[in-house]
């Protein structure tokens, strides 16, 4: 019996990868899950990560520990760098080779820079843990280096946030942004006044949020100019620079530049199709298998998937989950004999939080605003968390937040204690203490 | 009024202090943190952190957060650099300065390495967040590079985990090992037995917790070894080197080797005066005043400070605290044109954990062992984290971690997903998965 054991090589632990092998574990097959990295991160929440709310640690369990009961499922820390998929191998970073009966690839997606990669040192995106803690480090060493700079009894200078796209991770960003700014820093500093700050959401669209309706990017855009978010639309940045950004001939100061626009898909989309899309996307069949290799699924982000009415699935963590679990169903009908059913995506809605008590959502043909949409917000994340801990512990954290008005997570961890970029030499001074 | 406030300039926002500008808080004075790094760290929970209990922010506070409501208290993220203690200056890094009529002087202590500092690369030491982060990533590594070893049909190599110094970072970080290596990671794991793993002490004196009396020192031994750590004493190490440590003659391989031997003290310590001892601390007299300049007082890890008995006091959290309110008091008792008091340590005794249920304490002249001395720890150190956030936060991990066997803040991160440390060239080959 074990050698008709068929093998899986699923690609990736994110919400595709890890939903595919739940759906596989302890069914007849031997399944092994490649990931970089050897947790999963919670990638809706790394924003909150950015902006102090929350650590690392909340929003990310290692892949090993999910998946420990499920003794067909080997977890292995390596990179792929390429296919031979005529001969069923996915190649390892090191040479050594996997070999597969079925291969599901959920490598994802990163932020795309529209073919400026030179931006992204001035500009970091948001996809990894990693990233997030480079941004948080940012971010809080905006508001020190300025109130060093007073205290030196030079001028501290603006403080400006600019962040490139309204896409939820742009909105949510913003509105956590100013949150910072006017409810939790001011009575941290002595020199400056936090409440100064300028949050810059750029969007080079007519709209924020465009793939949300029409009235919900209205409210988005009515609930973030209330908080004091400076919301521009149409405004496409032609270049990003060490502390400023363009938009056509106007030149916006930034302190700290955030990216949050475009969408690139894994390179291994390449290695897997000619016909990738314009981001990276590999087309799939109605069943999420790449055309001309029914073996091979390829889901999530990296996925150019269409639903019932020909438009593309959002590129969502729901999209993901249910492409995960509707794969290894299949490939599970298939060793048994069975026919493959295609993929039917159901639309459970889409959120976006703004801050406290403010966000948009639609369910269906429901649409909520403000308090209903956060609060619904709020609970359906807690749910999705992954893991107990990580959900007592997150809620731990949003408590604190909202009822302290603090941020306990605002740690500035790095090699380089300080960092000084884009300042002019120091004068020589003494000055006397307070 | 405000023409006479003295200005007090603190060095350091560790135990000492903080509690030293909390001892000055809303006090008729005008006092400057100045800082390294934004947060305090929860030192004593480090190793929680190296072995994955507990995350970063947990254990960390920003120092702001933590002083906001004195508003006499200004925070400033720098580094000090020199002193000019006839003009009462402080040198900043950039070349500005800050000018005082107290200084206190708290910036700490390091690893010492002997004057093998080329040994650090090889066997870091845990000291700071930073610190703890890259000691959980290698710990971390060595199993997955096992395990992909093993997957690649390849010799997964002995798992050796060398820890050098047998104070109490040394038996924690031991018994936290062993704990992993035993308790949690053999069901994560399919192709290497972590259970095989060796946890290796050296200890270059005598006995282990030399600081300790004697039979809670053979407790402690017998409380390693019965979890199956391997404990050698009179084992100084001769040599670190990339994958062994040397004692004379003997050669140990290791995987992984963490440095917890040896103080040395801030390298502030030599610019404030010519008379350190060997471990670079600062001698004080009975008020914790630098001899010579009464208005500069040193306290903390910095301080070569004696008791009543003539004996030095012991380096932990509880004496950098006293000292730091007793400071304090001294400055706020000047203004007030009172006398000041010689500091009188109050010994609250001493604590190691070693793991589950295991742990030694002297609490006056009440020895405990095992279970009672680890409840005795667990009560105090959550007593001790500074903030409601952290001690709820900390509980939650204690819980799971204790409860579910399992460690949830399992996460290498790092710039580099992968790294292949003391490899050879992998075999390029191919197998089948599963």
């Amino acid at each position: 019996m074990s050698e008709t054991r068929k093998s899986v090589v699923i690609i990736g632990g994110g919400f595709g990868g890890l939903y595919a092998a739940k759906g596989l574990g302890n069914k007849p097959v031997d399944v092994v899950l490649v990931d970089r990295k050897n947790h999963h991160t919670f990638q809706p929440l790394l924003y909150q990560v950015a902006t102090a709310v929350l650590s690392p640690g909340d929003i990310a369990s290692p892949i090993r520990g999910i998946l420990r009961r499920f003794k067909n499922i080997e977890v292995l820390l390596d990179e792929v760098v390429g296919f031979d998929l005529d001969r069923r191998e996915v190649h390892l970073r090191d040479g050594a080779g996997l070999t597969y009966d079925y291969l599901v690839v959920a490598a994802g997606a990163t932020h795309s820079y529209f073919g400026h990669a030179q931006w992204e040192a001035d500009a970091p995106g948001l996809k990894s843990l990693e990233d997030a803690i480079e941004l948080r480090r940012r971010i809080l060493l905006a508001f020190e280096n300025a109130e060093r700079r007073a205290a030196e009894g030079r001028d501290p200078g603006p403080l400006n946030f600019v962040v490139v796209g309204a896409g939820p991770t742009g909105v949510e960003l913003a509105g956590a942004l100013i949150e910072i700014a006017r409810g939790v820093l001011p009575h941290d500093f002595r020199r400056i006044d936090p409440t100064q700050a300028h949050v810059i959401l750029l969007e080079g669209g007519p709209r924020i949020l465009p793939a949300y309706p029409d009235d919900l990017s209205r409210s988005a855009l009515e609930q973030l100019q209330s908080l004091g978010v400076d919301v521009r639309t149409s405004a496409a940045v032609t270049s990003v620079e060490p502390g400023q950004v363009r938009v056509g001939d106007m030149v916006i100061p930034s302190t700290v530049t955030l990216w949050a626009a475009g969408v690139a898909a894994s390179p291994l989309g390449k290695m897997l199709s000619n016909s990738t899309d314009r981001a990276g996307r590999v087309p799939v069949g109605p069943d999420l298998g790449l055309p001309g290799h029914p073996e091979v699924f390829v889901i999530g982000d990296l996925a150019a998937a269409k639903g019932e009415d020909g438009k593309l699935l959002p590129g969502l963590a729901e999209t993901a989950q249910q492409q995960g679990k509707a794969t290894a169903a299949n490939i599970v009908r298939e060793i048994h004999g069975e026919p493959r059913k295609p993929f039917h995506y159901r639309d459970m809605g889409l959120l976006a939080t703004i801050g406290r008590q403010a966000a948009v959502a639609r369910f269906g043909r429901l649409h909520l605003t403000g308090f209903t949409a956060w609060i619904s917000w709020l609970f359906i994340h807690l749910m999705l968390l992954i893991g107990f801990r990580n959900r007592v512990l997150v809620l731990v954290n949003w408590a604190w937040a909202y009822f302290a008005y603090q941020r306990g997570a605002r740690l500035i961890t790095d090699v380089e204690p300080i960092t000084r970029t884009h300042e002019a030499e120091a004068p020589t001074e003494r000055r006397k203490a307070g």
